[in-house]
């Protein structure tokens, strides 16, 4: 057939249509400008084939668009995927599910953008479902006879022979597709979130604790579990409300249950004036007895979702019934942001969780879109709302889909294996979406505090109390591990704010997986076969990580920010080894000094969660406090350098509520530490750009230089 | 849209035709004619609606049909469900799939035939997808207020309200519909089997016992285990090679791996010397390494399978070389028949077990209709083999379809639940397929005699070692147990035997699930409330069967043949409760009498799974033999009838091998237990049909009369 014809739409971002896809896309939806200034500081880089290699092929009704794939390239991506890293190999049918328990590609957050380590990223921008042969398909013609091996007899037979193409298959109507260039797998990424419109910025009380109450807490209740924070002196910035706060759910009202919640805008002020903002759980389907239940029932699908409404958002009127509703109860009132919950249900595992494919909706959407596509309206509907009144939000989601990096939404789920949930962390990465490891309850002390320690080093630090009524406190014996954390939480609130400023500016992700700690695949599979032996070890050449053992992903660590790299450990785990990024490293709470560019073994006493942080990084920190800072409130600041060697460190602040940032009331700093004339190491600050009227969130500004590990 | 239009086609089956669909289907490719005279013996039966009330909607480019659903139907079919029976309120997407872990419907033998206790049946006859939601969507014009509970606070809160229609998602592209009517659930089965040409009558030899040995035996290994089983006397009929029979495997080459069988011929024949049939382990996927590569090549799909050949077998040259080869080397040596493994991968949870839905194939079929098909096509290849030479085979496959009935196949799978085994074993029934829940390892002598026990009374009593090298008296502690029922199911032969009769010439399954027990919906429901209490037990009307507690759904029980009821027992259990269709019962080994209609309670010590028999019961059975007999052996025929009161049994009989009953040379025999001169109870065996040719395999004829347990 007619091949494809491409088009440079901006800097290392091509474009091409194939068929006549429709016209709702996550792209097309969002409506967001590529942040053209930033691709441009990008800057160009060549893709590693030529466009013409890429095929479209059509076989009866099924279109089929592929790429050329070399022998060894790892491939990335596809959204939240639970079950490995690299899906080469693996198909990936890229549908949204509520319930992913086998890896099929199908997951809350099933996002049509891969990226390899060849170099190159693919967005298929549809609103139907899409899957990516991840090399998982070997064409006749490329049989290579002598790769054919007996099962029974040779130890190195595979079940999937060497593949040549990674072939997607597009909705039979077509798509849009979009080709980003890298050179590096965090350039890939990063060009892929700016051509969305940046990543998301956060509101500064969104990087400090979130609990959330049990379902059917009171008022009162919820006010004295807020208060017991501040009593034992647990930092926490947000409460959120289950559904019990709903008059009704499952379906949902969206209107107070007025027996616990007797003056819900009393409630919420009290709340805030003791620090807290709160979050409201709510679900998309439309209870009867909801005000708007009436005005929504023409403007709705064909088919009911527990005898509730499945609203069509993609109306004007739909929306404005939603938004106006929301806006008058909830947040005029105060409320900070929802917790979006049930829109990824699936119709095969968990039956009338949700409306089937064939369900139809008066906008001429049909239901197998209207799921790919419904995470990504709720998300887009409740940010604009917020907008709208120039306050930032910060919430939870249970679907989301591409063009997704601008919206301040955090994945979540109910499966709950911790290795799956930290895997997760990574895979997000590469896919413009964020993913929160929650915890809600454990079997153990020890498993609580290994994944209270995870969390801490999450887009959202939540303890999700809903079904088992957990606190911070609810092992005792490991309290004071659990308060550490948070509090260090605390600490690193300005970097966390600025890693997800790079996020907002350069597209960069604040938590990446680490294929994209290195430049290219090259260095990262040389890090990767090189292991620092302890003392008394011997390298066991049978079965070590480069021998015949399966190769590790290292799906179970990534870098938080530029310099700090995490390791979570696992119930039953008191070590493990580190894939280290080249240079020096420094364990950041035990000083120990490590060559990276390798793997290295580190003890994980139950008291620590393994950080390491980089040679020269330049870290700023400020005290513990019971909450964020709000708008113009200020803490004092603290740069902490690390190691011997020069090096820089970067601040990003802003008054941490609102838009105003971007007009420019945003400050940069960044932290030079030098050699002086003495030879001593010395820091200088340095305001990079700052707005006419940017309030500094700093009273003082100190450093610490030298440091091995965390003073 | 346009309604449907319907036609008679037969004595309770209706057509009609949505869409415009592919050639290539089920029934178009079994071409099979419909038994016309047993259709018509089975009578007209009014549908329990009207077909206008039918729909048939298009939303965008779907295609959906509805029929109306009562407030309590009960729906079951779909295939080889493993997860439920009922499959009310759940959706079922019919694709092939070899890992079918959730409960989407996903399975190896996806039927698109569904039976519900309203007392019809519906058959979709399509090569692609089918999707049937089981009552498990509700339009939102069927909404009902006062159903929509709140799931905090109403306990009976239920995800799935009520739903008014079983909505069918068509593939896109249409396809055939035909509906069949009851009255009772057993009736629509049977007149589905009859429409699709009448159940299998496999070879005697297949009801016997089955070993399949290790993976890489050699001839002189197989030999050895097969004597085993003559010098122990355990009864065994068939001996399986696995895989490393074939000079290469995965893929494979259909050609014996001569440093292991030097003597292909000899092997056979030395087998078949002491009553064994050898059957051959094999997969669709040929390799390079093969001599029909070559010519098959340019007859092949696209895409390779572990770099294999996916031959195209709706193309007449294919199948003449497949056909051919196997002819040769393997059915004119004497191999009985062929496990067809791995017809069944899926594209996403095993990627690269199986071609991909986008492959393409030189007939135009695509790989999603491919794959629906695959297990068929090889099936029927075979069948037709044997049939060409008037032999009848039996043997197991992976993958199966609508419009199987014929087939002399019966399914496996490495899944390993043994509930679940024993469920699909009720689900099979009512789709017109076989499953067997063969016996591989166990990790206790306990579980190895529940599986041992239940797979004696299933479609294939069979021990497949092939990985586990376990053998019958693998457990010495329990060996006497596997040795009594292994005896048990060659004594009950010639009920088995005529029980599958009926199932070739009427339609009715040899092993029915119970909803097929009872007359109608009302019966079923009246003796699943009742329960007999035993002695010092208590009506528990908090949380009985018939109170709150989730509904028990009775799919670990089962009818074989009229007469005799089984009730497995699973590792750990020791006593269970029964359903028992109306009338008395006899514990089939205990003597225990009971009243049925109702449920019972019974003990299972180890050494006995529960076994029913009906009062009146006349059942053919024959001594212990180590094989079943051959065309002309001969072996004494001994009726038992149980109870007190008159009744009947019957008897089938033919060579057991060849098709010539179908040219008459067969008999039915009918024994006639009535009230004599003097009150006494007498039998009369009385000739109902023979053919002129039919050499009786019975010497001689005895009867016991008025048992209360087996003698």
């Amino acid at each position: 057939m007619k091949g494809l014809t491409w088009q440079k739409t901006t800097t290392g971002v091509w474009h091409s249509k194939a068929g006549e896809p429709s016209s709702l896309s996550p792209l097309a939806w969002m409506k967001q400008e590529p942040k053209q200034e930033a691709l441009q500081r990008l800057g160009e880089a060549e893709l590693p084939f030529d466009l013409e290699e890429v095929r479209l092929d059509r076989v009866g009704k099924m279109l089929l668009l592929s790429f050329p794939l070399t022998e060894t390239e790892a491939i990335y991506g596809t959204g939240l995927q639970f079950m490995r890293m690299n899906q080469r190999g693996r198909t990936k049918y890229l549908r949204v599910n509520s319930d992913p328990k086998q890896d099929t590609g199908e997951t809350h957050a099933p996002v049509p953008f891969f990226v390899t380590d060849r170099g190159y990223g693919v967005l298929i921008d549809t609103s139907r479902i899409v899957t990516v042969h991840c090399g998982s398909t070997v064409h006749i013609e490329d049989n290579r006879r002598e790769a054919v091996l007996d099962r029974n007899t040779d130890k190195g037979w595979k079940a999937t022979p060497l593949s040549s193409r990674i072939e997607v298959r597009l909705p039979d109507e077509g798509a849009n597709i979009y080709v980003f260039s890298g050179p590096s797998v965090a350039s890939v990424v990063s060009r892929y979130n700016l051509f969305c419109g940046g990543g998301t910025l956060p509101p500064k009380w969104g990087l400090g604790f979130w609990h959330r109450v049990p379902k059917l807490y009171s008022d009162k209740e919820a006010v004295a579990e807020a208060q017991e924070f501040r009593e034992r002196g647990i930092p926490c910035d947000v409460i959120g409300l289950e559904p019990g706060w709903h008059s009704r759910s499952y379906p949902v009202t969206y209107e107070w249950a007025r027996e616990r919640f007797a003056d819900p805008a009393g409630f919420v002020r009290e709340l805030a004036e003791q620090g807290f903002q709160v979050n409201l759980w709510e679900h998309p389907y439309v209870s009867p007895d909801a005000e708007i239940y009436e005005p929504l029932k023409p403007l709705s699908g064909s088919h009911a979702v527990w005898g509730g409404l499945a609203p069509d958002y993609t109306l004007e009127d739909a929306q404005a019934l939603y938004v106006n509703q929301h806006e008058e109860e909830h947040v005029r009132i105060g409320v900070s942001g929802y917790k979006l919950d049930e829109c990824d249900g699936s119709e095969l595992t968990n039956n009338s969780w949700m409306f089937p494919a064939h369900a139809s909706f008066p906008s001429g959407t049909d239901g197998e879109q209207m799921r790919q596509m419904y995470g990504l309206l709720f998300q887009k509907m409740t940010t604009d709302l917020y907008r709208k009144h120039n306050r930032r939000t910060y919430g939870l989601v249970r679907a989301s889909n591409a063009a997704a990096s601008t919206l301040p939404y955090v994945l979540y789920s109910d499966l709950y294996d911790h290795k799956q949930f930290v895997r997760a962390m990574c895979n997000a990465s590469f896919s413009g979406i964020l993913w929160t490891p929650e915890v809600r309850k454990a079997g153990s002390s020890e498993e609580w505090v290994r994944r209270m320690q995870a969390v801490c080093f999450s887009p959202m630090a939540m303890l999700n109390a809903w079904g088992d009524g957990t606190k911070p406190w609810s092992f005792p014996e490991v309290e004071p591990i659990i308060r550490h954390y948070i509090e260090l939480r605390m600490r690193l609130l300005p970097y966390l704010y600025t890693a997800f400023a790079r996020y907002r500016f350069e597209g960069l992700p604040p938590f990446r997986a680490m294929p994209m700690a290195f430049d290219n695949a090259t260095e990262y599979r040389a890090a990767a076969a090189l292991k620092s032996l302890g003392e008394g070890e011997v390298l066991n050449t049978t079965d070590a990580a480069y021998g015949k053992q399966k190769v590790r992903e290292w799906d179970d660590q990534f870098l938080m920010g530029d310099d700090l790299l995490v390791a979570p450990v696992f119930a039953g785990e008191h070590e493990r080894d580190v894939l280290l990024p080249p240079g020096v490293w420094y364990g950041f709470e035990t000083g120990e000094r490590f060559e990276g560019g390798r793997i290295v073994h580190v003890q994980a006493p139950l008291e620590r969660i393994p950080i390491f942080v980089r040679e020269g990084a330049v870290i700023p920190t400020m005290p513990v406090r019971p909450r964020a800072p709000k708008a113009g409130e200020q803490t004092p600041l603290e740069w902490l350098h690390f190691g011997t060697v020069p090096g820089r460190g970067m601040l990003y602040d802003d008054d941490g509520v609102s838009f105003d940032y971007e007009r420019g009331n945003s400050v940069w700093q960044r932290a030079e530490v030098r050699a002086g004339a003495d030879g001593a190491l010395e820091c200088v600050i340095e305001e990079e750009t700052a707005g006419a009227n940017t309030a500094s969130s700093y009273s003082s500004t100190t450093w610490k230089l030298g440091l091995t590990k965390l003073g």
